[in-house]
């Protein structure tokens, strides 16, 4: 297994114009290539604006035997750049059924699709005075979790809110996995509050790689993201480029996975109560 | 239900001498009480100092009806100050047994013994060139979690290390805690990585005060405890005084708790690999 890898996450700026969005994220993968990426990923809604009035207008269907528009372009990108590419997140239509998903691709480096997740956990958020966003509105949840394999060993990937949920990470780091990837695009409101402490805290718990990856903030836009993309290495310190090594470093220094107490985790039975 | 709490955690100054440790404690718990809190918490291993060439020595068995000098002290201070009394923690001794704990003691202002929680993961890390420590070679673990009733509600209870466990705290909020407490010695090395990015995890992905407690630095001693006692708010912020309102206010922005996908975190055929 190869120790080092140089990832490249594309804080991408996207409009209204899905065929200028495809044209720059092109260009932006091109870019990171060139800059010795191997593990290229873009943002959640990269192929439109992020708000649930534009997700219908902007969705394909994910076939590969008949690709959409933004499929076509994430497979020659992947392919011409000759990288991973974690595709960010389109609005994914189920075209017999009615159904719109968040939904990130996963590219290897002959623009064959790997992986595909469905966003599982939906951002319906209210925080009065703040932001009131409700995803459920108009998207449905995936029912798996993703995991997929690299030269750099497995990889995990959730979209965004997913990020909040600690067990998707936890699963991904006891199956294997050396890094998780988030596209996503948290707000003015809770990114200051929680997009890099949650990214951490998933990094130091399960002791893995993180990459969180948003579009560049847009204040003439609808939504306004945090923008922020960052790497967390397993000692949870925000770094630009990774070495692998660290993780069995930290690993044998802080050896939380054997000292991990399973056997307390499920039984309500062992809950010290006072009175 | 009390809805708001003047919590006060006591960074003690701890020493080779421990009628001097258990005098220092009796006075800052009175001072606390003055200040008005109404919950005082005390750090990891106040009695002695922090090495496993000290826990036998400074050892007491527990056990109400004869009662060490620790636990008459813990139970005086409790009742003279009129507070509920998080105990920090000593080296706890099973007579019978020849065990040794490290043991938090809960009491109420009653000056009654209401929770005991012994450590359930310990302190076994080796940073090469900066820290090692392996509690185990002279302590057992603790085998079950630990939560006690105050008036302003469920509170949930680790110790120091127990805290890089997301598990513990999941399982207390869960089962309706609303805060975690932690005594906790964490050291130069891992103080400054992890200590405060802990206490935020827990209480972000959990919705939930926590507060962490830590003796203070004494750089003459072998060990040199970080410091930095806090506590955080449900929103991770740090803060020194808390409205238990919070809780609800960012559960009802952020229902993660509702939201949480318990079917997919348990079953391994849902995970989606590639290849």
């Amino acid at each position: 297994m190869s120790r080092t890898l140089k990832i490249a996450l594309i804080q991408l700026a996207v409009g209204a114009k899905k065929a200028v969005n495809l044209a720059r994220a092109h260009g932006k993968v091109m870019d990171a290539a060139r800059a010795g990426a191997s593990l290229v990923v873009l943002p959640e809604c990269f192929n439109s604006p992020y708000g649930t009035q534009f997700f219908k207008e902007y969705s394909e269907v994910i076939d590969s035997a008949n690709p959409g528009e933004s499929m076509k372009a994430l497979s020659n990108m992947a392919k011409e750049a000759n990288v991973f590419l974690v595709g960010g997140s389109i609005p994914e239509k189920v075209s017999d059924a009615d159904k719109l998903y968040n939904t990130c691709t996963v590219w290897n480096q002959n623009g064959e699709m790997i992986a595909k997740h469905r966003k599982v956990h939906l951002f319906d958020i209210d925080i009065p005075g703040k932001i009131r966003f409700q995803e459920s509105e108009v998207l449905s949840p995936g029912n798996e979790l993703t995991q997929f394999e690299t030269p750099w060993g497995k990889i995990g990937v959730g979209i965004c809110y997913d990020i909040r949920f600690p067990e998707m990470a936890s699963i991904a780091a006891q199956s294997g996995c050396k890094a998780m990837i988030y596209p996503g695009a948290f707000n003015m409101t809770t990114g200051p509050l929680h997009w890099e402490l949650l990214a951490r805290a998933r990094a130091v718990d399960n002791q893995m790689f993180v990459a969180a990856c948003s579009p560049a903030r847009d204040m003439s836009a609808s939504y306004h993201a945090w923008g922020h993309s960052s790497v967390v290495d397993p000692f949870a310190r925000v770094i630009a480029k990774a070495d692998y090594g660290v993780i069995e470093d930290v690993r044998s220094s802080i050896p939380i996975s054997s000292q991990r107490r399973s056997d307390l985790y499920t039984s309500a039975s062992l809950i010290n109560k006072s009175n």
